[in-house]
């Protein structure tokens, strides 16, 4: 699909590095006040005034994240985005600009890396994020990806992992495990598609759970939906190991114990069904699946009328004291130890 | 050299990547009172009052960018960190900040990552900056690295590359085409060892110019030597693919033309002994060979008395009409045309 067969495509050779960061960021527009001076010189200049400042980086790579025979380029530009965005949502602030890294080897043509940019565009665009710089190089072997967002945030609104007191209430937004049943059924797609190429399957019932691993969005708006609520999270993180693995994170950031109710995991219908079909337990998908890009928090007891019922959120658990260390809590009530499965690109 | 053959070395498997990051970076201080919290969170947290941000990303690829068999792991983890702050001091600001984002195969033990990251934190340390985040991640074939490096400075003092009046002076820091020529010397050992490994080369003639490519500096002082001096640059930019290709961005940004004299080209010693072995013309060194890190700039005419005769800089030109063009005036006093014909990944 990608390799670079077809002579009339261009050579990413012909532009340069210069030409070829020229063209594939000149339909970026500036959208934040905070954006003083984009691409175009050795360095951004940003203006945030009284306002903190977060920063997040992380790496994609071809074969150890993504796998380009079922993964679009253009989604990957927007997950690539995503990925980063959820990091700056989990310290309660606003994501404002991005730095988009790209090596690829020299089978990729321009029209591969204008649908990755393509797939940027549309992210920075929804989420009103600037592109203000990056690098595009080669590689030997591959693609790989490196973005670094930044977001603002009042110091009052930030919220850090350590916060979390015991008998807080422990919250996620949305629902869990998708992500990584859309991962099953397109591993399945790509081993039936090596043995008969012209099998034409039917993913529609798959859409949702395809669309968690493909196109994830990340939480923009829970702080927004938290400030209407009037909640101020004591503690906060994105899920992109796993809810187990975040879980231990909060619990060791903020020296608090934790009982996760199993009955209380939100998981979306195609989720349950997914997982009989592939013969998975749900709650261990929800545990260690990863990348569902929601947000996980704690917010005080008191706060719980505020939240009850809200379509976005679910309440999951409670902090406990550290020496009770973290469990779940399964629906045969009994009390099981939370480790940390989560996902690790070394095994 | 770095193929993991010894089995009492440490795989990354063992560690995972939170223990990994954990591990690497331990014993990194905060020295920037701009960072209220630097690794450990979905993001880093960092405040800059009133201080414009500027914020700058580079990529370098193992076979791309540089060559494992003569470049030290400690010595890539510096030079790394340099590429990215150079770019910081050409917008005449102070680095504040890094992330460092790694991907590695399997083949790199952790003890081929402690040397790395001991090369980061010397640069870290001698430049004052604090490293808040990263990544670190496997590849499928060798080793990538994603550095972002954040600085602040006064709106002031924030010099662009499109500030270039006609008659400013084109002013260079250092001297050029060392790194170049240490390369040369590097590619040339590697061959000689490749035939008689047994070889014991006196490369002592050679410390300046391998140290230049192997080991070099980022201009830091530029910002405090001009201000000492009572100079604002009008325009700046580092040199990281050569004389020509930065004059020509200067040009470009700013609309003006420039003369620049191959006579007043700053050049080592040892360069141009360097060059005459390896039968290369030096001022095409210097106006091609990249990877110097020193800092162009321009500055008013009305500064000449103050830079002349400063050993930190040398004066190699000046800014002409946009009209006029970019030239260099020759030894023999003729006029070519400059063309960028600075570095690209992709040839």
């Amino acid at each position: 699909m990608l390799e670079d067969k077809n002579q009339e495509k261009t050579s990413l050779e012909e532009l340069g590095e210069f030409g070829l960061i020229q063209h594939l960021t000149q339909n970026f527009e500036i959208q934040q006040s905070s954006t003083v001076k984009g691409i175009g010189d050795d360095a951004a200049v940003l203006y945030f005034s009284d306002k903190k400042v977060v920063v997040s980086t992380d790496m994609l790579v071809e074969g150890v994240h993504f796998d380009l025979s079922y993964m679009p380029l253009k989604h990957l530009g927007y997950k690539s985005v995503m990925v980063n965005l959820s990091d700056i949502y989990a310290m309660n602030a606003v994501a404002t600009q991005i730095t988009v890294s790209i090596a690829v080897s020299n089978r990729f043509p321009l029209e591969a890396l204008e649908e990755f940019y393509a797939g940027v565009a549309l992210a920075a665009k929804i989420y009103k994020v600037d592109l203000i710089g990056g690098d595009t190089t080669s590689s030997t072997k591959g693609m790989i990806i490196s973005v670094t967002a930044i977001g603002e945030a009042n110091e009052a609104d930030i919220t850090y992992r350590s916060g979390a007191k015991p008998n807080d209430l422990l919250v996620v937004s949305g629902d869990l495990g998708g992500a990584y049943c859309g991962l099953q059924v397109l591993e399945r797609e790509k081993e039936v598609f090596k043995v008969n190429p012209n099998n034409q399957p039917d993913l529609s019932p798959y859409t949702y759970i395809i669309e968690r691993q493909l196109k994830p969005e990340s939480r923009k708006d829970v702080k927004g939906l938290l400030a209407k609520l009037e909640i101020q999270p004591t503690a906060m993180i994105d899920i992109s190991d796993g809810l187990s693995s975040e879980i231990l994170h909060i619990c060791k950031a903020s020296e608090v114990g934790c009982n996760l109710y199993e009955d209380k995991i939100p998981l979306d219908p195609t989720v349950i069904s997914a997982c009989e079909e592939f013969k998975i337990d749900s709650t261990l998908v929800a545990l260690s699946g990863g990348e569902d890009y929601e947000l996980l928090f704690t917010i005080d007891q008191k706060d719980f009328p505020k939240i009850k019922g809200n379509p976005h959120f679910s309440v999951i658990g409670h902090m406990t004291d550290h020496k009770e260390g973290a469990h779940l809590i399964s629906r045969a009530n009994t009390k099981i130890p939370i480790t940390a499965q989560g996902w690790n690109s070394f095994t």
